[in-house]
């Protein structure tokens, strides 16, 4: 049984964190493939961090084309696309795994299913509201196996592909967040700061960072650097001018354990409806990026203006929500691993 | 009103032809990008044919990749994606319009989705049985407009995105249908063959060219070249071999009328499903390529073997279908055409 | 050590063949890539004739762009560029080998030398009179070790790279040709024909090939297809059209010694001047291709009329001319294999 | 009579920048197509300046994969090609221009001639130590009209392709220097840095920006950011984490009245040879990114040392070389632009 997993950027790998732990401890032929921003040292470069989890990394695919547009986005996507196609004939691998709804993880989608390797699609059928709906969608229609984070992702799946097999497996990032938990909280700055551009709004990127940053003006905050997106690079220069210090990355359980120990997520990164429910730290989230995405009680929803942040921010520094299972129990990298190590693959082709 | 067309393929021109004349009729700015197949002598060059139409082409992107595997439709895909990112960058369209379900079709989908660019996908919402289903739901995905053949297309796109814009537009290609009726039939051969590859069976291509060949043994026939799909050249083979002389490629209005003055249609297009209800003559679709595509009385289904077909032939060459409407009234090109020019493209975006 | 080969097309099997065989013998780790017009049915599938030769295929990287056109070349480089450069980046070899003058032999160079990787050019130096030429020389440039089939070249490489590491080796295609010689003829055709298209007369390329195919007329002669540059789709026409039966390609000792038993080759390939030399076998050279290419008494020229390849033919098959060391002794495989085991490879970057 | 001209970078601008001014000015259908680091915010968008400078752009070609390392070169290099190749088979230009020695030249050189597009190299047969010097001359090798500097680069051309048409120009980056001296000098700081990663070196980048910056402490310097090449990214951190505010871009005839009212330009650009020397301005040249290249009195040469460069800089800052037309008489534009209008196109295929 050989598996090829498919990682691009940095969320993508904590989404499948657990599940390669787990593989890794089976008679599997773990592949992992890296690409995209994954090798970007201004995104963190990612790839590192896998090898130092102990990974072994098959290929390093650079196609991240640089220059902030969207139009960018496409070429990198085109890259890809014939680079992966070529690793997935030389590996010919059993089965093939894509994460969440990024353009890489369409490009993923495509080279599998056109060479006919089932595809395991982790993390559809929710609802973010951007092109990234579009994105996630399209990449449900070409997998075959679908683990999903919530009952109302699976109806959505379902939905979509009536015939489809779709497993709730929760999110493996969440898993991570219960290992924060039993590791306890590290005490570092009471906000932690994850805003990234919005496709289809990056002409507005520098703008809702300096929302953010007149927001949070006197309070102790860590502020991360946005993603690679469109907007990306408007973002970064605003923050550079304010004089913050952005950190590129940090070990996923790491920030996991400082975020237990904050006060509050502020931005609109998924990690506040995701990891967030289930470690019981208020979020508040800004502007339209996560619209549409399940939420529990600790998330506070804002637009991007200053005075509307700094009060969400005021009153959820004070909240403390329940811990929620919302997007999982903690064993999600368990069950989709196993469900990848059962695939009926001549089945699924 | 600016609208780009990609057209890649033979059947794809077919099936807007008659919305690129009403669009050069209006004050539309028609830009039409040609590439891949559409471009190969080996396919006929349909784009030599658009251009004898009196169409002026943009930009010509070769970008078909040789070795009749599915890896190469991967590596045509990767390089299509970005040479038509930088095209749309470059042409700033209103909108750009992607035609059924070939790698092509999400090739332009997608360059032009992540570009924000309001899509326009003729022909979604149908069932063929391949991968071509996976693709055209994709392509449903990341379209905003629909225009669609069929009713139960439209119920089809609407359980996929209950929100989108969907309009049931008959298929333009039996607009071409109607004006070959009107001009009367050519009389030719008794027999049209017209069998392609199917996705997911390319190993099984030559034996399935042979059993066909096999069947019409001793028959008046006019056989055409498969398309450019994986296991094409396994066919042409076994075509060559067999002392067939196929043809590559006819003037689309000649062909329906060579069709009009047959007596059946034997392969497995969906020219059987479309063009054939519409101009009353029987159809015998050979195996799984049209499996779930709506049909007429005028089909008869038959499986790989040469018996079967043999058999269905002699049927079918004695039935007089009554001409239906099931894909279209004749006038989908005007209608395609005026939802283009009123596209509310800034909602849409 | 590691040695990556790049295989892309049949005659540059020919000309690296018996390297790689000793290189197997060694204590080298042997990685062949193959790519473009190598892996094309239409080409005879070179790669698995190299498996069949016990070799194992390190990757294949399908790039040939189809369509006959000199843009189509400019694709296929792009796109093999990208392959190659992931191949060398995941591979890491010590020295990569480049082959004689295709537009892929730039393209691997070009991949090499930007990642600072060692690279050998085989068979630089040489003069052919088209664009060939051109780039020939700039893989000249780039390359670091050069193994040269005769004196001239030899100068001609450091007439343009005073400084550089060059070598004469012989080609060692004729390595095969000493072989063949030892194995004994094989009778089959009087005439073996071999004419490609050349790069700058695409659109005289079916012109070329009606004039030897009169000029042949009742004559004992085994066809072969053209090779796959611009050109080459309007010769293959031309061919069927006549009723040839072209063969796509034999293994290659076997094909020379076919050659060793015919009294002529005809056609405007290398094979003339190099392999013919050393076997004996009188050569009709047609056109320009071979212009500025070393010769020997075996060879006569003659312009693309045919009456005067008729009368040449006529000549020819009458001529026994001596045999020549002039592109080798029959043990350039050997002496190459050499220089790459013993690379100064430290020094060479 | 058509010209395209494929700028990619910074410096490439200011060496083609007055051949353009003279082409709009005459009956030419002047082009410019941009591409890679000319559209990177990070290396200051310098077809934002162009287009301020008056000129359309026919096309922007995002290709810069991001990375810092060698193989995102290889990458961008492939994805240009194929780019560039659809641009000029639109286009069909009667001359292509390509400036220099950068990858993207040889990418614009093989996209060219490989579609028999007379092809223009500006400021071949230079010597500067590294990659680039392999690069010059493999496109040397492909170009058709040579527009060289000086005399002894005219000799290396010739050297390189004794048939070739070679014209000594002079730089017209050196056009700019006398149009600077025209206008006088600005004041601003005594030291211009300009230092750029080495190709071959990039892992010594950060230390080789650390010696930089420890020999200028305390000196009124005005810092630049380094090019796109491998190890820029390293440098760009050692400037940032140095409290240095580099500047990414300035208007060409600017910066050139800047030098001219600085006492010294500092680092390892070819500014320091070429438009230092027409300018009478003392460079010290730091390391071996310019090692054989041309220079005149007012060129010190040190090594990476912090200790060298001070003292260097301290010598420098206190010499008055007399200027130079080494590079040129500042009349370059107007005899490149003459020399493209009167190119014998047609013979030159």
């Amino acid at each position: 049984m050989s598996v090829v997993v498919v990682i691009t950027a940095r969320p993508s790998y904590s989404r499948v964190k657990t599940v390669l732990e787990f593989l890794r401890r089976r008679a599997v032929d773990l592949r992992i493939i890296t690409g995209a921003s994954a090798l970007a040292v201004r995104h963190g470069r990612v790839v590192d961090q896998i090898r130092e989890d102990g990974f072994k990394i098959e290929a390093e695919l650079p196609c991240l084309v640089e220059g902030g547009r969207v139009r960018e986005s496409v070429m990198t996507t085109g890259l890809l696309v014939s680079l992966l196609g070529e690793q997935f004939d030389r590996l010919q691998p059993d089965i093939v795994v894509t994460i969440a709804d990024r353009h890489e993880t369409l490009a993923t989608a495509l080279a599998a299913s056109y060479q006919h390797i089932p595809l395991c699609h982790l993390l559809g059928g929710e609802v973010s509201g951007s092109i990234d709906d579009k994105v996630r969608n399209a990449v449900t229609q070409l997998a075959d196996i679908h683990c999903v984070a919530t009952s109302r992702a699976r109806d959505r799946v379902l939905a979509l592909r009536p015939d489809a097999e779709v497993y709730v497996t929760g999110c493996p990032s969440v898993d991570l967040a219960a290992e924060a938990i039993a590791q306890g909280p590290l005490r570092n700055s009471d906000c932690v700061v994850l805003q990234h551009p919005v496709t289809g709004e990056a002409h507005q990127a520098a703008d809702q960072m300096r929302a953010t940053i007149r927001a949070l003006e006197g309070m102790d905050a860590m502020w991360f650097w946005p993603g690679e997106d469109a907007g990306a690079e408007d973002m970064s220069k605003v923050l550079r001018l304010a004089g913050k210090k952005p950190i590129r990355n940090k070990p996923p359980l790491e920030f996991l354990r400082m975020l237990l120990g904050a006060k509050v997520l502020v931005g609109n990164s998924s990690v506040g409806m995701r990891e967030c429910s289930f470690l019981g730290v208020p979020a508040v989230n800004i502007g339209s990026r996560q619209e549409g995405r399940e939420r529990g009680s600790n998330v506070l929803d804002v637009i991007h203006d200053a005075g509307a942040i700094r009060d969400a921010v005021f009153v959820a520094s004070q909240m403390t929500p329940a811990r929620s299972r919302l997007y999982g129990d903690g064993c999600a990298g368990e069950k989709v691993a196993a469900k990848l190590m059962f695939a009926r693959v001549g089945a699924v082709v």
